[in-house]
């Protein structure tokens, strides 16, 4: 069956069950309810005054019960400094527990010493907004039989809700927790910021272990992670490398290129007509995207212009602007630098907020919802203004959902930043590798060389025109790239599907298949 | 059948289902779990910057479509000032809207204009954590047909989780709240402190109506409820009388007799054993109990004892005593004195607490399950310990179970403060007219005439006999109370069951007969 992209779409899979095929952004969602039915939480109970602390890891996941089958889940507040997944992979496997279903809210390069366990059927199954590294060149490769799932931040939400994610054990590194599980990323040594992703693994999950570093006189405050949901405690040595936790991508670009994207994209919000008092803003960390909220800044700075809130991922910028009085309110679902711990742990305008919260399109509004602006970048952009983030050029998946199609889909305008070329190829195509995000959520792509406005909002067009933007059609500037150094030569792919994209509402926009080798 | 305190009670009552009996206070749930499963959380879904304002409480309640046989609830944390209880339900009332059942956190003085729609079956089923005034005498007097029935702030929770209670409408009256639902109470002019109680309805409930005389620019903070469970949001001109919201019982009392008592308990405290560094504790707001607070401070300051957190109903006391570095913080699910708004409000030692967290048995351990010490009064005790908070002397339905049996089942030390006498008649009864809080979970009386330990507790005994203490067995204090005033008649009680008292496990540990008058 073909999805309304035109994508063809297995009706169901073996070991995954049957797939519905994307519908449209918001035509599920505008019933007002969900086909799937939503599943309980876990059913628990303890004795007063029991001790939750276990001497290791180990002691705690034999307590947790594990079996062949079972469905384990992280969070990735760590970034490139989590050592926790990749060592409780290995107690798993070394008790010889197989057909694991790994469902981490992303997977890094610093998960790649997992790969012999997706090798040895340890790991059969894996759901991510996005998976990087030696991980993704392998999964892209076929190394699993079974396709991996690739979600967004919003839709991992839904996933649990509905069961399709039903987590039996729960591992939950923090940065400072008490006996009873009281835990946070916000202070410690590891300290990491936000640990949104894992408020609704703790909900879910049949059992819960807090790992950290950092055991602190009872209660840990803030409780971003409660007592209530955790079953045991673990302390060690170190959950992570700290000099790989506080890294990340956020440092804004020196790249002349992006610099101009930038610049152009700040252009573009300033003339939107959404740029005014009480505006609310997201912009992702990499590249071009922080980079605008530098020339956003100026711009608020100039017009006195007084926004009301920054979401999503977090970083020092943000905090910056906060303090500046350019915003209201900081949510945060993710700190992008772990800079921002202490405005998290010290400014109660600076709030910790679960994915929940922030981006499940089935509630009565997540964050996203009430989003003005937003700033993505992208991989490849197709003419119908479809963006690929998850596979690269080699066709091997590298990149990450995250909240891509989440926050594209709430924001009132969507510009995707991106330079004309990445290693010398063309990012506009007639067809992404892989879509993502559909065109129907972005309005506006920006690229060194200019504007293109999605057909389908003419009025922000005019508005732009207007103002005295040269705004480009994207088959022009596609035209004009290709001119520059030919088509690159496609990729080519096996039958075998490796790779499924979940829409935000669970239908399947996309699949990723084996590449030829 | 007969639960394990002897009381008979009915194997299924129509309307309502079939009962369990109680069978101890920690049986059910040393299993580790719920026999009974829980439901999932209701299914929505929303469109991005959709509005959620209805012009009027009315409007709102129409659009959340009521129906005969529906469940509303309510919180209880605007105490005697709440009127959005009783103008939503003559607003169902209006509607013809019939066999309601309401499920209130509890219900006050203030609700008693709602009995009219008792006695016209616009309201035939009842839950509540306690019942006073005329609806109570009513209630007493047989004018439901169904029983109503009591929960523990614990059980409630359960009761949702279970769908015992199935929330339809959740109204949500906050003195704060902006135009997408996000809503507190610790700011505006109806300031009312922790809403802690509502954050369970919010998250189960099919509709949510946040109701608010003070509506401020998004986002309102704290998130005390989150706009993901809020449908509507409804501006009036008041949500109550703030005198009334304001009132509390938490006035230390100057009552001669209140004091002697509340000084023998501290010493009881003193030397129980838990009296050191790190201890938890927790006061009622009534007579004596909050007395004790006084005379424990004042000890603490003495043999400089810092604590760890105060838990429950937290007073303008409780804050004085967190300011002076006497504990490290509060945890409040619901603030009996408004004053603590601001301490609340700015104060991240003192944190707003969801009744799950406070007190629900069923998940990996609540705060009551933390707890060392609390104090507790009671209307009636009885030799084995068994306690009465809800029925008066009078046998009518006056009081409220609120979190007397979760946190005497979670306390290392529970200690009964009341006066020998109220009223002229003697409080310590051969069995109390109605149970709550089972005496396994009691471990000392103290009155003003003695202290009496629990056999069950021999430890302790020796304890306190050790610190020459005299400790009165209850017989010998029951039989000196009598020979004072002779015994009281006996109330005389139809075979009709107005309440039935619930357990925290959701097991029945005692009925209600309708008073024969």
């Amino acid at each position: 069956m073909k999805n309304s992209l035109g994508k063809e779409i297995p009706e169901y899979i073996e070991g995954i069950g049957k797939l519905e095929p994307f519908q449209g952004a918001w035509t599920k969602l505008s019933k007002g309810w969900m086909d799937e039915a939503t599943i309980p939480a876990p059913n628990k109970a303890k004795m007063a005054h029991q001790s939750k602390i276990c001497e290791s890891l180990r002691v705690a996941i034999e307590k947790s019960n594990p079996k062949d089958g079972m469905t384990i889940t992280f969070h990735h507040h760590l970034r490139n400094g989590d050592i926790i997944l990749a060592q409780s992979m290995m107690i798993l496997h070394e008790m010889g527990i197989k057909d694991i279903t790994l469902a981490a809210s992303s997977l890094n390069d610093c998960h790649d010493s997992i790969l012999p366990l997706l090798k040895d059927k340890t790991i059969t199954g894996i759901w991510a907004s996005g998976i990087r590294g030696e991980l993704g060149k392998a999964i892209s490769r076929g190394v699993l039989e079974k396709p991996v799932i690739i979600h967004s931040h919003g839709g991992r939400v839904r996933a649990i809700h509905t069961g399709r994610i039903r987590p039996d054990l729960t591992i939950i590194a923090a940065s400072a927790a008490d006996i009873e599980g009281n835990a946070t990323g916000s202070h410690g040594k590891s300290a990491f910021g936000s640990i949104g992703y894992a408020v609704i693994d703790a909900r879910y999950s049949k059992q819960v272990i807090v790992v950290t570093d950092n055991l602190v006189p009872y209660p840990c405050i803030p409780l971003s992670i409660t007592q209530n949901f955790v079953d045991y405690v673990v302390v060690v040595d170190s959950i992570g490398d700290a000099s790989k936790i506080a890294t990340g991508t956020t440092r804004i670009t020196n790249s002349p290129i992006d610099l101009k994207i930038a610049k152009i994209a700040a252009d573009v919000i300033e003339h939107s007509g959404l740029f005014k008092n009480g505006f609310s803003f997201q912009v992702g960390a990499g590249g071009a995207s922080l980079a605008v909220a530098k020339f956003v800044r100026e711009k608020m700075k100039k017009h006195e212009i007084k926004g009301s809130f920054m979401l999503g991922g977090i970083t020092s910028y943000c905090v910056d602007m906060l303090n500046e009085g350019l915003f209201e309110t900081l949510f945060d679902v993710q700190s992008f630098d772990a800079a921002v711990s202490n405005s998290l742990l010290n400014d109660r305008r600076h709030i910790e907020i679960p994915a929940a919260l922030y981006a499940n399109p089935y509630n009565c509004g997540c964050m996203t919802n009430k989003l003005d602006i937003v700033v993505l970048g992208a991989l490849e952009i197709d003419t119908d203004f479809n963006v690929n983030v998850i596979t690269g050029s080699d066709g091997n998946i590298r990149g990450a959902s995250g909240g891509h199609s989440d926050t594209a889909s709430g924001a009132e305008l969507t510009v995707v930043v991106c330079p004309s070329f990445r290693s010398r190829i063309p990012i506009i195509k007639d067809k992404v590798h892989t879509i993502v995000t559909p065109g129907e959520t972005v309005h506006v792509l920006v690229t060194e060389r200019g504007v293109c406005v999605n057909p389908k909002f003419k009025h922000l067009e005019e508005n732009l025109k207007n103002c005295g933007f040269k705004v480009m059609d994207i088959l022009d500037l596609k035209k004009e790239l290709d001119g520059i150094t030919g088509v690159a030569k496609e990729i080519e792919f096996e039958d075998k599907i490796v790779g499924l994209v979940e829409y935000r509402d669970g239908t399947i926009i996309d699949v990723i298949k084996q590449l030829k080798v």
